[in-house]
């Protein structure tokens, strides 16, 4: 085979390599079930697969010739990966560029691959990510070093396309459906005297996927009045009042579940209006106290506000079982992916139904991944711009199913931690990360 | 016996009467475990106790003659009370005024009572609460209505005396503690290119009670760098900040819990510091996003900030086991005082030992627990005012102890609705609540 074509294909046996693992972007309440799946089927592959070593940092530590042992770490440790929420091995918001714009850093990269006989590279990421991992696979043919590269999905944004659903994304989801009927009923109970509307401010700067998760919330048995905001549609303020208004004349009270990147009619995020301390100091205000405060000037109602903010993609106390079972499943089907020959491809959940959620792996081409951004169907948001419809309901209900409780002491949820032991160094040379 | 002697006695039974339940105050995750121990404490003494009408928004259905016919419910409903967080019959922030200041209350209440041949009173509350159920035992002396009032505690805040913790407090410690850890975790995994400091604000305006529990985040297995700013020390920004520099510094992170009672040198709440809007409208900033702006300022740290507002009083979904049986024990504890002739008292949690955890129900006269706020001890906070002794971990730790999971359906907690069938009036006037 050429450099043109490094595919091992299935059956042809490659010689036994090291394998590249590292987080990217934001992390998750699963990401580390990824790693899990990652790890733990690398090490049942023994005769193919040498050692696994991780960025610390991400990528950076490819680029640093900063890598984790992951051999020194015990089993009992990898297990306990798939209930510990965070990056175990360090994670960076750190974007390749392009081959042709900065050369340097994928020369960099082989330098470092090649001295680690480092031969399969798993990225676990969202978007930019993916961007990354296939630009990596292209190393193959671009500069002839031989790497097969598998990205693993990973973000509570729900934003790449090709799979059903976003290991990171259920988890978020049933965190904030929980904690808005919770504090819903909270409110229910106060309102005759006090607090009469409370607001929940939601991850989802682009996407309107986790303030729409809010939704389950309110479902046949247990109702809830409820006001989403999501970033498709653009926020008009009367029109948001005389919602309240009239949820709270019905109900006595409404919870309002609205996304950090809502924007007003002047294409602006509303979190940015900026707010100022005494001083004249901009303040970073949250969009949540931004709507309480509209809430009270507009109606005059007693309102409280909530910022979740990292409690809530980083709550692993209460994952979603289906979300933790797929990330571990596609951390292992990216390994599985990569001893078949694949290079450039995303392990992706393939829904079979709804009613029950029955899920398999699929596979996607990375170059139909990077820099995709699935944005939420319109029919998912009701005519009104303020709920979801059933069809979002049917999408997004199986995703929170199932509880997959951490083991605790104390009174405290065990997550692990690495040790990290790091590969000694085998090049001389270093790299500064710009 | 004559009116200024209604204690019926041990073992002196007293006819067959109507129970009066009501909640009060700020609701918590547990405020119905203890109604469903008065409730099916009340249901296991038939031959005593007649019905239990429950006040439909605390006290204030009293007043207004709006009672919910508890035995409307079914046991099932009456059960799952046990994991349903909120105040299942509606709460009140509304406290009775002295006998001397308004007469007119109490001749309205012994109206009602009479009219429904309630002999028992029990209400579930804080500080406040603890105050009017006093007043309301006072009825049989100053106005010759024979009642026995006994007081179920209740408080996130902690502050009653005489017990050795409220019912309420051990879930908002144990949701505060496991967030602060899994937040620290999410950002010790991105520190390296991302946010620094995160900043979390919890409850606590008198008393740095919850503050102190996000100390619990950190332990000896899990060490965490953590600053813990309480009401209890003077906001001093100049060593608040060399302090998180120094945790920066040395472990590329830190969290800090704050709570929202938290004063400046100036004697003012920091989160009253005066936020205004782009329009010059004041805004009601949490004192959160303040801490964040200092540390971005004065550091230039990257940083997030998350205030939990309703979700730490409301996650029934992660509430503490040890707080689930004690909110429980008190109700029925209350209920069987009662029946044993006793008045103006409240049933305590009395500590045996810290390890292992065992406890007991003890009793404590009203007149010792009205009015008096139990501050926290000077020795639970270290000499830097920024985090917990052991002596204070000691105390808080079996607080936190045991999970006691709700049960799922669909992915979401279910809990319980009352039917709230209303008790038929039988006074024909009106009473207006001021």
């Amino acid at each position: 085979m050429g450099p043109g074509n490094i595919r091992t294909g299935e059956g042809d046996m490659a010689k036994k390599a090291n394998a590249f693992y590292a987080q990217s972007g934001g992390v998750t309440a699963v990401i580390n079930a990824s790693a899990c799946g990652v790890l733990e089927e690398a090490r049942s592959q023994k005769d193919r697969i040498g050692k696994v070593y991780a960025g610390r940092n991400g990528i950076i530590g490819a680029l640093t010739e900063d890598l984790i042992d992951t051999s020194k770490e015990s089993a009992k440790a990898i297990a306990a990966l798939r209930h510990t929420p965070s990056g175990a091995f360090g994670s960076a918001r750190y974007k390749l560029k392009g081959l042709d714009v900065n050369k340097a850093e994928y020369e960099r990269l082989i330098e470092v691959f090649a001295a680690h006989d480092i031969k399969y590279f798993f990225y676990n990421g969202g978007g930019d990510s993916a961007d990354t991992c296939l630009k990596v696979s292209q190393i193959s043919q671009s500069l002839g070093y031989p790497i097969q590269a598998v990205h693993v999905p990973k973000t509570v944004d729900n934003d790449l396309p090709l799979t059903d659903v976003c290991p990171g994304f259920g988890s978020v989801a049933k965190y904030v459906a929980i904690s808005t009927r919770e504090a819903s009923f909270d409110v229910a109970s106060m309102a005759k005297t006090s607090t009469k509307v409370f607001v929940m401010e939601v991850m989802g700067r682009h996407a309107g996927w986790i303030a729409a998760a809010g939704g389950l919330a309110s479902d046949e048995d247990t109702p809830i009045p409820l006001v989403i905001l999501f970033p498709e549609v653009t926020f008009d303020r009367e029109k948001f009042l005389a919602r309240v208004d009239s949820l709270v004349k019905e109900h006595g009270y409404c919870s309002v579940v609205v996304s950090e990147g809502v924007k007003g009619p002047d294409g602006k995020f509303l979190a940015d209006q900026g707010l100022r301390d005494a001083f004249g100091h901009a303040q970073l205000g949250g969009v949540g106290p931004v709507i309480a405060s509209m809430v009270k000037e507009g109606l005059g109602l007693k309102y409280h506000w909530a910022v979740a903010d990292y409690l809530q993609r980083a709550a692993r106390h209460i994952a979603s079982k289906t979300d933790v079972d797929q990330a571990y499943e596609l951390g292992r089907a990216a390994v599985k992916f990569a001893l078949k020959g694949h290079n450039a491809v995303m392990p992706t959940i393939e829904r079979i139904s709804d009613k029950p959620y029955r899920w398999k792996i699929g596979m996607a081409p990375l170059s139909k991944v990077a820099n995709v951004e699935r944005m939420m169907p319109k029919n998912f948001i009701t005519k009104d711009g303020f709920g979801i419809t059933e069809k979002c309901r049917t999408y997004l209900q199986p995703l929170i199913q199932g509880e997959d409780y951490p083991p605790y002491k104390h009174g405290m949820p065990q997550y692990v931690r690495m040790k990290g032991v790091a590969v000694p160094k085998k090049l001389n040379t270093e790299f500064v990360v710009k």
